[in-house]
């Protein structure tokens, strides 16, 4: 390790009270879809500290509609702005933009916290609170690593490029906003919770609503009607087969270690309007996952037909075939070259601060990285604190060791990208 | 038929636009939970025409909450108003309660409606509406009885006692609100759909909400969580299972008609708050029945106990198992004496103006009978026009005709149970 790498490490390790303080402030913002403001006000603080062009921008929803990957149910961007912040370079380095999303999943049922979702507090090492995780964490490694850059007086040659985006969690129409505003890279890290393995590979995702009808009778002769809860029933079954089948085709050696490589989630369902009535319709929503080689297209009609195929195993589906939309949220896979420079550069930091290898995976969920190199043409490395299986669960935390840990990795990992002045 | 009879059916057959305009009139003022106000107005604005005692109150809550039958999520009945007329008899006869519910369930989904469900409309012989069946049909027979008998100037010896209460399709707090006002008779006639056969025994019914934990997880990793949706599938089908144990016991000959003599009715689903979380609660709201010959208390710890052996299937419910709460509202069931005189003075009522035996059967669902005779000690038949698989259903109609011959044979029914002048 270099004196300078040294420097920037140690500097971070003796200010790992800040980077709490920094964390529980922003998790302490719920910024749910639409709700984003206070959170960003927090970075917007932070990032003033710091030398560098600072843009905050609401996303213009006309703007976005003219972009092909565009698709969320969103109206309007009021209030939920996005934040970039460039640190220009000397010149002759390559720039890197590091990509964090500020929005949080809603924190469920409150019952099953046991602590308050948004008063984040630190127990044992870990920092509880809805977004600690996912992915308030990854953010907060980012800006105590730009941070201990300025304040150890490194001089990066490439520009480095900051983003706290809106949104992602709901389609990535943030991240678009960006790359539509002119922000674009060499590379870009996104520190998403891989609990610091190397997701070179994601998964994309859609959402989709699928109608399911009955036929309403009085609950007392319910076998008068046709339950469109039962109904449902076998269609939730059937795309349990379908995800089987589609899981099935995945040979790729980075998803070896992932149970269910491009998994179909039912995340919720809705159905009937009074106890003594049999229900006439039910609606169940949920994320079908795309696997990095395949289109959205692709995968929608493949699903669409198999829906319709549902009539071969029950004659109501003929007279009553149920209704798919894709709804509300897209979420583009991404695909890094497995011998990309940006894998190598992370691994030698990885590899400085933790002595080990690191494990390259394929991640079994979205980025804002399909955005970024779709749209953006910017590949994309995701590595962060924090473990996928803590995202969207109540009492989600992060562990505060491992979010300096990945402070210190990234703060080499941008020395190195995007080079500095010696 | 005495002459006096065939005056009063020859004065019902000559007056059928007038029934229909009623009906009409009733239908059109949408009578949902909380909202009856305007059609009791209606109500309210018949039996001003006749020469009887009018009471029209809001049911207390308090009052009502001292009663052990009393079960009801309403806080309040403002604007909510029951009615009672009464028709003291001039002496020596038996007194009669005839008792119609005025509320109605949802329309449910709009789309499946052919016709505007606030809208009646006549076509081909059939009222269409939401509750032309269940129930303002009936209620519109019993007030077209009680004016052909006013008109044709026959002098009732017993008392005849007319009530539309409110919140039968929540419970039957309506029907108890008027017993405890005092109102108790020799016995009652409710008519309900019944398609004109003669319900001596109805089935009782709960309301009950079963809770299905599951375990949050990010959808991309959804093996991570345990899918409260996917647990509540196997909730339902053992609910299922629970049903058909329940109902091989039934071996009363009444049923044997019925497909399903007390069924378990699985109304409503709600679970899940986000498409690409697993969903970590689903509520299922539903109705119980209750045979005639049980009591709620010993249907409630059945159910209990066979949703708590849902461990043995499925190790999850050792951990997570469901709660089970029986929210809202409960209708006691009800059994008349096979030969009881309601049924010999109905069916000979029944006779004269078919020329046909009636059919006698037990009721697949509950009615306000449940409380008017155990809490009013009041005996009850169910007779009424209309089909129970109309009710609570997309284009639920009444026919003409069957509402004209059911208001003939209530109106021979009441003349010869509170006997008359001559």
């Amino acid at each position: 390790m270099e004196n300078i790498e040294r420097k920037v490490c140690d500097w971070i390790d003796s200010h790992e009270k800040k980077a709490v303080r920094l964390l529980k402030k922003l998790v302490g913002e719920k910024s749910t879809k639409g709700d984003e403001f206070h959170a960003q006000a927090v970075v917007l603080e932070k990032l003033r500290q710091f030398d560098a062009e600072v843009d905050v921008w609401e996303p213009s929803i006309k703007q976005l509609e003219q972009h092909p990957l565009f698709k969320s149910d969103r109206t309007s961007f009021k209030e939920s702005p996005n934040i970039a912040a460039v640190k220009r370079g000397s010149g002759g380095g390559k720039s890197l933009i590091l990509n964090g999303h500020i929005d949080v999943v809603p924190e469920g049922n409150r019952k099953d916290w046991d602590t308050e979702p948004f008063q984040p507090i630190m127990k044992q090492g870990r920092i509880y609170g809805r977004g600690t995780t996912d992915m308030k964490g990854g953010n907060t490694a980012l800006l105590m690593a730009i941070e201990a850059l300025e304040q150890c007086g490194v001089k990066l040659k490439g520009d480095l490029i900051f983003q706290s985006v809106v949104d992602e969690e709901c389609g990535g129409a943030g991240t678009l906003a960006a790359v539509m505003r002119g922000y674009r890279a060499d590379g870009a890290l996104i520190p998403e919770p891989t609990n610091m393995k190397m997701f070179i590979k994601q998964q994309g995702s859609m959402w989709f609503r699928i109608t399911v009808k009955g036929l309403s009778a009085h609950g007392g002769t319910r076998y008068e009607g046709v339950s469109a809860i039962e109904k449902s029933m076998l269609v939730i079954e059937s795309i349990r087969q379908l995800e089987r089948v589609r899981n099935k085709r995945i040979t790729d050696s980075l998803y070896e270690n992932i149970t269910i490589p491009v998994p179909i989630n039912i995340g919720t369902i809705k159905g009937g309007t009074w106890p003594s009535s049999v229900a006439d319709t039910v609606a169940i929503e949920g994320r079908c996952g795309i696997a990095p080689n395949e289109s959205p297209e692709a995968v929608q009609s493949e699903m669409e037909s198999w829906l319709k195929d549902l009539e071969y195993h029950d004659e109501w589906f003929k007279h009553y075939p149920t209704e798919i939309e894709w709804f509300g949220a897209r979420w583009m896979p991404n695909d890094l070259a497995e011998n990309h420079e940006l894998t190598a550069v992370l691994t030698k930091a990885y590899q400085k601060i933790t002595d080990e290898q690191p494990v390259i995976e394929a991640s079994p969920w979205a980025t804002d990285g399909g955005v970024l190199s779709h749209a953006g043409k910017t590949p994309v490395i995701v590595f962060g604190p924090g473990e996928t299986k803590m995202a969207h669960q109540a009492n989600e935390y992060i562990e505060k060791d491992a979010l300096i840990k990945s402070a210190k990795i990234i703060s080499l990992f941008i020395m190195n990208w995007c080079d500095y002045e010696r």
